[in-house]
């Protein structure tokens, strides 16, 4: 997808939003991270979708579609993909990951071998998660290979962290370092599944989101949806070391902000609780940084060298659009 | 898909059911109409996707894949069409739809206006039976239309339904006429989500399917899950009307057993329940029609003319495979 076409997603996800009537049942419906229904009389259920297209989101070893500097993945990868992207969203939420459906459409040429490896790779993933894929569609037709996942889940202990909890003076922090993903962590990223039950145990988690479409982009909707701005420290985001060797004449930070698929979560905790996690440093494997801090007024800012200079929030590039 | 590829995807199907590992929350997982999960402490969850390709399960208005022969569709009823087999899922099971979520890729070329017709006939159909829309992916890619759809919702008052509890001596009864389905009921129909729940709550239903793959295919798939066989009486079939429209040199009868996307319920019950449901016809709109018997032994029998002879239960003939 183009920046132009995400716009129009995003445009057409307000469209939707105005349309969306209320329903009983539902807590929480199309704008964040995952679907939360009311499960009367017990806990409630996260519901999750994401697709996958081949040229737009993956390379297929051996498939039709070919993109010029962008290395073909094999099946399987594929597949470990496309249960892990679903995953992230609900690490997103705090939540537990239950069980998942898969639908997929096959390229008619490549047929079973495609969908066995595609399945096995989607286990290997699921099955990190005691995740059960309960259920599916299969199909062949004369297009490229898509695949479609949804997950259903509850929410973890600390119960459901949404994206529109934000306070102004809230630290904002990142699970990892960000940017180039491109060149294999789109493909390979463990969601944050265990970190972030671990973290929800341990502090209180105003607002959280998973990094698909970049940086900027993912926290200027965590602030939309809290209805506060953000300052971002540009020193302090964490860049991961493979961005060196784009060598595409844009800088790290500017990797950082953009790219998009870091599957890294950004969450919004109070000062306090954000230096006390500096320093503690609970979470095993990963070492968390804060990058910024919310605003009491809408827009979205980068301070570097002792100046703020604004951010546009269109920091998506996908992989190879 | 052509026979072959609907035969690898059972072979398939079978394939990953033997990798498909016990979980204690999975009550039932590949294999049926829904996926049924333990939702402690509060009743079971239903989970369902089903996928819809540009030039193989419908032709688009505007669209880049024509098929000669097959009337293009509207946005609007393509959508319609998206939800409805879900939801005709979510009826076999005699299940009550809670909510949806909707992943699609979107032909780069016609994107938003595209995304609101269809949008729109998805919800014309959500709306319809109380299923909220709670969110999605929205994707474009170079490819021609694909969208997917996972609703989950929960048991009805009668239980959860599967394919597997028919017992010899059941008989088989069928919501409506079968056959010509690609002449436009495969877009339009109803799912008999309303009948399924009304029967439900009338008598013991032993077991349920819809019909997608064709009245063969689909009756054989539940007696394999039952262990049991069956005879179809042909004389008793229900013959859709719009079938002597096709003049493809196929028999109506021929049409009523191998048409694909009927989308009608075929139900087994003890036969004093099947005499009863035919006398007294309770359930408004519809005429259920007895078309056969369970046996002990397994096999698909045509009974017609006092003879029986074996029915090959690779009925299915996608509508413009």
């Amino acid at each position: 997808m183009s920046r132009e076409s995400e716009q129009g997603e995003f445009a057409f996800i307000d469209w939707l939003r105005q349309r969306t009537p209320t329903a009983n049942r539902v807590r929480l419906g199309p704008g964040d991270d995952t679907a939360v229904l009311a499960w009367t009389p017990g806990p409630d259920c996260l519901v999750t979708t994401d697709m996958l297209l081949e040229g737009s989101c993956f390379v297929l070893e051996g498939g039709s579609v070919q993109v010029p500097g962008v290395a073909p993945a094999s099946a399987r990868r594929v597949g470990r993909k496309a249960m892990a992207v679903n995953l992230s969203d609900i690490a997103a939420m705090a939540g537990v990951p239950l069980a998942a459906v898969v639908s997929v459409g096959l390229p008619r040429r490549q047929g079973r071998v495609l969908a066995e490896e595609l399945y096995l790779g989607l286990r290997e993933m699921a099955d990190r998660f005691n995740t059960a894929i309960v259920g599916g569609d299969t199909n062949s037709w004369d297009g490229p290979l898509v695949i479609s996942v949804t997950i259903v889940g509850e929410p973890g202990p600390g119960g459901v962290i949404r994206r529109s909890g934000a306070r102004p003076g809230d630290w904002l922090l990142v699970t990892g370092p960000l940017g180039g993903s491109i060149l294999g962590k789109h493909l390979d990223f463990i969601p944050r599944i265990r970190e972030a039950l671990e973290l929800a145990a341990l502090v209180p988690l105003q607002a959280m989101i998973d990094l698909s479409d970049g940086l900027a982009a993912d926290v200027g909707n965590l602030c939309q949806e809290s209805c506060v701005g953000a300052v971002l420290w540009a020193d302090a985001i964490p860049i991961h070391p493979q961005v060196g060797q784009l060598g595409d004449g844009r800088s790290p930070l500017e990797h950082a902000l953009g790219d998009g698929e870091d599957f890294e979560l950004v969450f919004a905790v109070a000062p306090e609780v954000g230096q006390s996690l500096l320093q503690q440093q609970p979470i095993a494997g990963i070492t968390l940084a804060a990058i910024g801090e919310c605003l009491g007024q809408p827009g979205l800012w980068l301070e570097q060298d002792g100046e703020r200079r604004p951010l546009p929030p269109l920091g998506w590039v996908h992989a190879f659009a």
